[in-house]
């Protein structure tokens, strides 16, 4: 192994402890929801983000070290791209955990307005796109991440039949508008964690197919 | 200017067009709502998804390549990730613009719930962070970058104003409700683009000042 591939390997390695932070804090976010554990909430929102913010930094800042000292040929740059652009990805997740933990904060002290059994399956859901789309990536495995972007239907349509129970409710019951509008960002913030899994294997498609798929996204909101 | 500026000025002006044309994206699909425009939110659907999921692989390619002939030392590495950060950003906005002009399509054979007057001054708040952001970064310019991300809880007010107006109607006439969720949409793909602008104007304070501030997202959601 040559000293940039061992380098190489080290930086992958930082990018996967920054994933495992991430995934967890939207874990936790979704977890304080369903046990309302609002201390729970405020660990995701308090103590992680800074973690996060320091480490993309960290991670970023290595990467350009690895390029500007071993000048690396066009296939290991277009690696060492890509780790940016997910470490990228990585942090925002920090953030959408964070909305999904302050969505919490609200609906905590508050009646639930239905049983939270589809907001967990998508949070599942996406933690395991996101898993892998990131092993997609370490085994250069195009197949699965094309079942990653293959699924970001799923997502869609979990959300779709959210949006659709939420608004019942809303028509029903005035009183839980707003409760039922918070649900909605935890939704739509899931949602989005599902789309940054989906780029990450349009990514990796494209390095190893050297090949572009149609982006899947943009389908009909809520 | 040595060949490496000059490659890298040429790659600048290429992601300016890509910025011009999400821009657009974007001043389209609110248009299309505003003006009830079926014909623009379905070429803002249709056409212009490709042409920017097409620019960003050139974009990329054109990064990768100039990094492996040219050898640039660290400070111009920096730049050229930015750049793909950026070009990544800016491809992601083509997505909330196309998921603006779905709800568009929506909307506009439906009766209106209110007159649009903050969804289009939200729309021109976030192009303008957007394009102040990419000044920032063309002109290495620390405080138009830190005026950026401090407009971003501007942003979070008129998103938070909007759904306070749109709680009330869906409150008041249970028959607002699957339209109201739609503006509500509109408002949350507006403040994601915001939210891009905002990470775009971090990255150029974390270059110019080498220094890192704390990233202002995460502010409660509704």
């Amino acid at each position: 192994m040559t000293v940039l591939e061992q380098k190489l390997n080290e930086l992958k390695e930082r990018l996967f402890v920054m994933a495992g932070i991430a995934e967890g804090m939207v874990a936790d976010s979704v977890k304080s929801l369903v046990n309302r554990d609002a201390a729970l909430a405020q660990k995701v929102v308090e103590t992680d983000e800074d973690r996060v913010n320091h480490l993309e930094n960290e991670i970023e800042d290595a990467a350009i070290n690895l390029m500007a000292l071993y000048q690396p040929e066009a296939s290991n740059l277009r690696t060492i791209a890509m780790i940016i652009k997910i470490n990228s990805d990585l942090e925002r997740l920090g953030d959408h955990a964070v909305n999904i933990a302050e969505a919490a904060q609200f609906l905590i002290p508050r009646p639930a307005v239905k049983p939270l059994i589809d907001l967990p399956r998508m949070s599942e859901f996406a933690i395991t796109m996101l898993k892998d789309s990131l092993d997609s990536f370490t085994r250069a495995d195009a197949d699965l991440a094309y079942s990653v972007c293959g699924r970001d239907s799923v997502v869609d349509s979990l959300k779709d039949q959210i949006t659709r129970e939420l608004v019942t409710h809303m028509t029903s019951d005035a009183a839980t508008v707003d409760r039922a509008m918070k649900l909605m960002m935890v939704a739509l913030n899931l949602e989005r964690i599902a789309d940054h899994a989906t780029n990450i294997a349009e990514d990796v498609i494209y390095i190893v197919k050297g090949e572009v798929i149609k982006h899947g996204r943009g389908e009909p909101q809520a």
